[in-house]
């Protein structure tokens, strides 16, 4: 088994309930033995939802299930598999997300549109569905309110620690609790939703609003990161809010009422994309990329994932070798307007070069002990505007080679 | 040391001489020692050129005197280095290519924009140019006619062995001679010029038909190719012909007298760019990934490109792991129209999925042993139109880590 990644938290944070959400997990046997493979989570009815899922263009069965549910904004019952991501099979996919989801639905006694599901592991696979529906029974009676790190475990996949975080926010001097999870350590990359990750909340927030915030969101955080520039057939994020925290329902996004529960939310998202990259498939290094001085943010954006994708950076990183040669590289395939001659870049806070070339009496000597620190920094100027974007990506290892040569088998 | 590529060739090519062209090789010591790292060519007055180069935008001070010389079209003399890249050295650089240049000019009386400078290595470190300029008189002492397997070793980097292929065509009836030399193995991607290389022919060609034909021959091969999707700052392709072969001289690049060298200039330009690929850092598999049924030509490159780069695929194929749902993901991500539904994927001339799911009585074990081989063939048709197209790369293994980890050290 792989050890769990270095860069892992301490310890899963302590979630408290989220009235109106209760959850079980279940071993049924997908694909994984000895271990928990459904997560079943339950809702109050007036539960709003909102969700973004990948831009795939062959997107699984089930994120073009959810991405037409979520249209009505309703959720009471969410079901997610891991071992198998029913993409890639047909009809004979779609007819098991069907049935899995009436299945739910009559247990739950509720609308099929009100039932959201999420399968990820191999790609192409037949997802035996019936492992799932017959388990169903068996899992509902296991619901209950404080089981959030067990939920966490049951949706990983190659993950090596169970992701979640919560905050607290007030509406309108009402108190409501945040708690998300995700999964996701490899085929994670940006211009998409994110990989798999829940969010709920006992705030009465409309449908179109949720819809509002977390489209927002997601651009800071999980649109933000990469470990392999590699976008899942399955990525979905969505936020579920149950009201029953009893707060002043507002009807506007940008009503100032919702600034604090916005920040926290915010805040929440991108705590949860750091920890997947965190656990990026073999990473030993956090990386933050800040580039300034671009022609716009998104070209700020593109600029920094063209660094945080590149092998050679990521390879460098992983050696320890502040080799910023390669940080001009990667500038200069971007395609986005960059100044070759007041390109600055700045490692670990050092000025490493500046103005086109190398830094008058740069010493690598702090460089070099920053990068062998956990958390790296490089930023970069670019010198045409005032675009800026931070993004977030991890290095590239031999153990991530040896987890992606022999997945299936 | 690096051992030798697996995918090599069994031995470096019988090159002819090409009549007006002349080499030598010699260890100036700019970085390496124990080998040589200077190439210098000189050609007879009257050589056209042509060139294709980098599209980075950070682009080396080489590369950027090269593409301001070739738009008169003469030649006289190159001079390339290696261990060493000359580029984001800000004014520093662009005076160490001056004096390369001037010296070079006055050793072989001719003007400055009749002499081309390449250098590939490290980038942001000074290139010490005194070196280079003190040896030229030596080299020249060297120069030669039957050279070429030296010129080829003398401009390598991370290559662990020489690239280089011959070609004989007729143009209007006389025998021409085409020899061409490159250097590559890693910052290997497309949307580019190339790596290093160098084409001579003793054919007498125009200098704006040399560069349409140059400009054209690129597209299908080395401009089709990659090894780690990242590009470098010093790419040139560059094409001389002497005029000493004394055939018919032919105006106008379409001109179906032409036909002959231009197929022969176009497989030449293959070979080499293949040989790149077979030399791709770490690379222990050459792949060919074959796109049809795209919107267009561009789109089938696009999403050839999107599988080619893959991390994922390109673990699995070190894997020897017949993943074909990470085909199938690599499709989907590449933002061209692809139809799920109609999808259909070939591994070793096997058909692995069709229209959207595996394929009826798939049988993996002939595709299994398909990837045990070293040339591995992925087709996949995407079932919209009638583009197609070719693309080629390598496995990404340990060693690209262990390559990349510790380059500058």
């Amino acid at each position: 088994m792989t050890a769990v990644s270095p860069l892992a938290p301490a310890r899963f944070p302590k979630m408290p309930e989220v009235t109106g959400v209760t959850l079980a997990s279940h071993a049924c046997g997908v694909r994984y033995a000895g271990r928990t493979d459904l997560l079943l989570v339950e809702m109050v009815a007036g539960t709003t939802a909102a969700g973004v899922f990948t831009k795939s263009l062959t997107a699984s069965a089930p994120v073009e299930w959810c991405r037409q549910s979520v249209a009505k904004g309703r959720a009471r019952v969410l079901v997610v598999n891991s071992g198998n991501a029913n993409a890639f099979t047909g009809s004979v996919g779609v007819a098991s997300v069907k049935r899995t989801v009436e299945k739910a639905a009559k247990l739950a006694d509720c609308r099929s549109s009100e039932v959201y599901v999420a399968s990820t592991g191999t790609i192409g696979v037949r997802l035996p569905d019936e492992k799932i529906t017959e388990a169903l029974a068996d899992a509902r009676a296991k619901l209950k309110g404080n089981a959030w790190a067990d939920a966490a475990k049951a949706i990983m996949t190659t993950d090596t620690y169970p992701k979640g975080a919560t905050r607290t926010a007030t509406i309108d001097g009402t108190k409501v609790v945040i708690n998300g999870i995700a999964k996701g350590a490899g085929m994670i990359a940006p211009d998409m939703a994110t990989m798999l990750s829940y969010v709920f909340t006992d705030a009465a927030i409309p449908a179109d609003v949720l819809q509002a915030l977390l489209s927002k969101g997601v651009k800071g955080s999980f649109n933000a990161i990469t470990v392999d520039s590699d976008t899942s057939t399955s990525d979905t994020l969505m936020l579920f809010a149950t009201g029953k925290a009893g707060n002043t329902v507002i009807k506007d996004a940008k009503d100032k009422r919702l600034a604090d529960f916005k920040a926290k939310l915010f805040d929440l998202l991108l705590d949860l994309a750091h920890q997947v990259v965190k656990d990026g498939e073999g990473a030993t290094k956090f990386v933050a990329v800040s580039v300034s001085g671009a022609a716009s943010k998104r070209a700020a954006r593109v600029i920094g994932m063209a660094i945080a994708n590149s092998p050679l950076v990521k390879t460098a990183i992983a050696g320890e070798d502040a080799n910023w040669g390669r940080v001009v590289m990667a500038v200069g395939k971007a395609g986005e307007k960059a100044n070759r001659d007041k390109l600055s870049i700045r490692m670990g806070g050092v000025l490493v070069a500046d103005k086109g070339e190398i830094a008058e009496g740069y010493d690598e000597a702090p460089v070099t002990a920053h990068f062998k620190g956990q958390n790296i920094s490089i930023e970069v100027d670019v010198g045409v505007g005032k675009g800026k974007a931070t993004v977030w990506t991890c290095d590239l290892t031999h153990a991530y080679i040896d987890i992606n040569g022999s997945y299936r088998t």
